[in-house]
């Protein structure tokens, strides 16, 4: 949901849509055929699917078989659905894809409110990839580096979800249950923090529960 | 040749080696095999091939059916042989995989002497890319960053040399050549360094050329 705002923000602001979606071995494969969706939906220039198996490395419940917790709301730290350096390979990938084409910005869908612990989901971290950005390239290099925007780092769930609608996003194409494929789950942190973000918005989501 | 004396190095230091290598659609093959040769030489614990394919994005003569130019001494600037983001994405890798692994440290051979142009070969760099690490990572968010060395940053391929050869490090297994799978050419870019190298140091290549 925060991609698919991402790119609907991005759009809205006069970019043509280069997506990428990643086929990181997530346990979650619908994600992908989401993702696929939204994109037709946007009117993506152009859709690459990245093949980059994180199974290899493995440390996350998103790409090894442990469990994939249910929401915990005073849980501290870091969550097991932390995938190792997961937006630091994403971003690479998005300056890579964005230096080729010659693209002016990599919009990635970060969100730091209504926080699940996650690190590389900070301003902070957006920052230091920016760093990383204006001197690791060739753009950066001559003077117009390649911009990193996080446009709804700052947005809760719920200004997520009007800002989706406003702009007609395609939020019924979303999926963000990290447990099932046919209906959500409703209880895994991501279906809990989405349907708050619906609820807040005053608008009803979409897509198919399992259970609420 | 830089990467094989940079694991060198780290085994000097006490380091166990886990060793990544990227297929990441290189026009040279050869890269590969010899990494391979060089990682069961040094004794790495795991050797993880990776599959990044950067000719999905295209722009450098390394991916693309662009001519691999020949050395030219006076050429200013970045030379087509730059491969956009490829540092980034392979750090971004390495990190995740010390992360899953819980190891310390990261080495890369980057150098910045006889600096044939690339952005992502800078000491500036590598240390905007520790800032990464220390923000997007749950170890460095835990205060104990996984730390990013590149341990042959400073030194000239003379140096380079010599340091392999004090440390009995595999430079017979290593491939630096551009252009050619079977023996070296002699003439591109990273052939003329690399035989700058030897020659700095007074030793011979142990590796077969074409002509030199």
């Amino acid at each position: 949901m925060d991609s698919c705002v991402t790119a609907a923000i991005a759009k809205s602001m006069g970019h043509d849509i280069y997506a990428i979606t990643f086929d990181y071995g997530q346990r979650n494969h619908r994600e992908i055929e989401s993702a696929v969706k939204v994109a037709l939906s946007l009117g993506a220039k152009e859709h690459k699917i990245i093949n980059a198996d994180l199974r290899t490395f493995g440390g996350s419940a998103l790409t090894d078989d442990i469990e994939v917790p249910e929401f915990e709301k005073e849980r501290k730290g870091i969550p097991p659905t932390y995938v190792p350096a997961r937006n630091t390979i994403f971003l690479s990938y998005g300056l890579a894809y964005a230096e080729a084409l010659d693209a002016d910005a990599v919009f990635i869908g970060a969100n730091a409110v209504d926080y699940s612990g996650y690190p590389d989901c900070r301003k902070e971290y957006i920052e230091a990839y920016q760093r990383v950005a204006d001197l690791g390239t060739k753009r950066g290099v001559e003077g117009n580096p390649v911009k990193i925007v996080a446009p709804v780092m700052d947005m809760s769930k719920g200004d997520i979800v009007k800002k989706g609608i406003e702009l007609g996003a395609p939020l019924e194409h979303t999926w963000s249950c990290y447990k099932s494929e046919e209906k959500a789950c409703g209880k895994c942190d991501s279906c809990i923090l989405r349907l708050k973000g619906f609820e807040e918005a005053g608008v009803k989501d979409p897509i198919e529960y399992d259970q609420i």
